[in-house]
């Protein structure tokens, strides 16, 4: 039998009587032999609740306090599962992320674990017990308590599951896997299997946001074989198709003949361009556009520079829409004359779409295929980014999901 | 100036605006210089809302569970006060009783304090930090949360002031001191301006519940100067009237010549009386008698054995009204005959009286001014105890009000 983590969200343990519905899961997989280690959130809406107390009283709270505050959603999550745990006759202890302890660095609201000390759970389960730890949360060197930031409890449980070397990490969540491409876009997205781990990366940078991307890593970087799947189901399905549900990120590429060469589309809708023109091509021009950008903590994602035929060339970069604004407004007054530029252009109403597939890497034509299906729908393409497993256009929004629609079909997602 | 620790309970954490009341009245003192400790309980209603979600999933939740999210109440109002201070322009840093740490036995749900170290909280003082830590909360020597028990924030407040040596520990509450009697009972009631702890003591066991009992036993074993006032007033009201005002908890007895013989008439209403009547007068038979009480968790205040004439006596004690009938039921299925009892009478409508006061050890004559006072108003005396500094009296509960009238008015407490 094996040593298990199970990581349960706030909509998962939104009630009491869903609480019960989580312990009456935890223990048939307890009653089956395994090690269970359950890592739920707060209580849904807790968190903001408590967040919003603290913001009443002051505009901008110290972290290190709104730290200590929020981290008590998760503490009454682990005691409440825990009772529920030994109501359903199964025996129980809880423990905040200091009394493992889960030690992180200082960076409060978005703190970084460092370690985790495995003795005293690995006690209790060797003493047959259920674990459960709170999310999100750790401890800093300091003995101050830290919160990892939202999304935060996935990252917790994978972390957990690295260092307690588990056989598995169930992410337990509203949505039953990992999908092609967003079932509210495609009807005939499909549920995927298996995806692999960097292929996971991309989908979650890229806007699927199933799993917190930080959890992702996480669990690349110590190979925790992953599971994303419903807890809307019956908590007691027979536990042999459970095990087998939802969507298992791996680390091994599938070595059939049949492998798919694209898994998913992805898209990020909100996305906004802006294009500083005519700018002399010298060193520094790119650092001097950026980093008044990143001084004012706006988050840069594509970025294209052409090389120049005249010693003038166009530096042209995509932000997150809500950012557009300010960002345009910092390079208007603080970085064009400064840098010599001719204009700085904008357009705030685009959208990003991606395929992603590890299969790519040992294909050729993807590019070409993704370029003329868009084509073909009359689609214009703005610009062009590409990684090692995907590759991404910036298009007007208008036509993001004609294609996304467009590209799920021409690469046949439909199809397992 | 002086380190001072101030006590506010769930009512003055009710809301952010007066949690905000709360960091003004602390600033005030800090700005006066002095090192200010600040010991806040939940928010009023949070414990009974956690507490209650556990109920909810188990009648018996586990005290070790029931603790770990108990402790959260005060946690959020700790985090809370420290950023309303800081957003008062004051340092302010905020600790869990872990973090401290307050050490305490294992006892879930009813710890006792073993130590408290003052090592964290003295950096933070000499360094002009106002320094926020968390009421009813303990860690126990395996690094479980423990809690001290309904109340428990007096006693962590007095314990906290004891472990740094404060001048002075100020609890604040929503009366503004410590009264003759109940001034719901006695319109004239009036508040005293100091008492000292024994008094105090038996004021609050005897039923005037200002304070939890354990934090005036603490304040006299460790001699912490403590003040009872209210946090009902305006929280800019100047430092020198408010550093006076309320009542006084003190060790030194008062050597005027006016010195009031009495300080107070406590009373409790909901007393039960049970008689064993005929029980053969030999060793042991109070045990015989007692230990099912004990055993089933019933508390038993007054106890009276009458010598024996003819080898029977009746054995009399009292228990709160909420036992009455299980305790008849014990003594009547398992008792009465295994002791060779006669019958087991009682009467469920019975109130206790005191009068308290250091000054009666010096003074013949209290007795029989109390029992005169009641006899002249034709009440019954049904049980009389007494120690070094009260007299107790059972009446039947219908005279109750107009007995602690007539002895405030004998006793001539209206007048200071």
């Amino acid at each position: 039998m094996a040593l298990i983590v199970h990581k349960y969200g706030g909509t998962s343990m939104g009630s009491v009587e869903r609480i019960k519905n989580v312990a009456a899961r935890v223990a048939k997989w307890h009653r089956a032999g395994h090690k269970m280690v359950v890592v739920p959130s707060a209580m849904s809406g807790e968190t903001n609740r408590l967040l919003g107390l603290a913001k009443e009283i002051a505009a901008q709270p110290s972290p290190r306090e709104l730290d200590l505050i929020a981290a008590t959603g998760e503490q009454v999550s682990v005691g409440l599962l825990a009772i529920a745990l030994q109501e359903a006759g199964v025996d129980a202890v809880s423990y905040a992320g200091w009394q493992v302890p889960i030690a992180t660095d200082s960076a409060f609201t978005k703190a970084r674990i460092s370690s985790i000390d495995d003795k005293r759970v690995m006690a209790d389960l060797d003493a047959g017990k259920v674990v459960v730890i709170t999310g999100f949360q750790g401890v800093d060197p300091d003995g101050h308590i830290t919160t990892l930031g939202r999304g935060g409890s996935d990252t917790s449980a994978v972390a957990v599951a690295a260092a307690l070397k588990a056989e598995e990490c169930l992410i337990f969540t509203d949505v039953d896997g990992v999908y092609t491409t967003d079932p509210r876009v495609v009807d005939d997205a499909r549920r995927l299997d298996k995806i692999t781990f960097e292929e996971m990366l991309e989908m979650a940078s890229l806007g699927s946001k199933v799993l917190q991307i930080r959890s992702v890593e996480f669990a690349g970087k110590y190979r925790v074989k992953t599971r994303v799947l419903s807890s809307l189901t019956d908590p007691l399905i027979p536990l042999d198709v459970e095990m087998h549900s939802g969507t298992l990120i791996t680390f091994e590429e599938d070595d059939t003949m049949e492998q798919a060469v694209i898994s998913g589309i992805a898209f990020q809708r909100d996305e906004a361009r802006i294009i500083v023109a005519d700018v002399p091509d010298k060193p520094g021009i790119a650092y001097q556009i950026l980093g008044p950008i990143a001084d004012a903590n706006i988050d840069v994602d594509m970025i294209i520079q052409n090389q120049s035929v005249d010693g003038l060339t166009d530096f042209t970069f995509t932000v997150g829409r809500g950012d557009f604004q300010r960002a345009t407004e910092i390079l208007t007054q603080h970085v064009k004359g400064h840098v010599g530029a001719g204009k700085v252009l904008g357009d705030a109403k685009v959208s990003k779409v991606s395929v992603v597939g590890v299969g790519m890497r040992s294909h050729v034509g993807i590019a070409s295929k993704m370029f003329r299906t868009l084509s073909e729908e009359g689609i214009n393409i703005q610009m062009i980014s590409t990684s090692e497993i995907k590759i991404s256009v910036l298009i007007d929004e208008k036509y993001m999901e004609l294609a996304v629609r467009a590209l799920h079909k021409a690469f046949e997602l439909e199809q397992a």
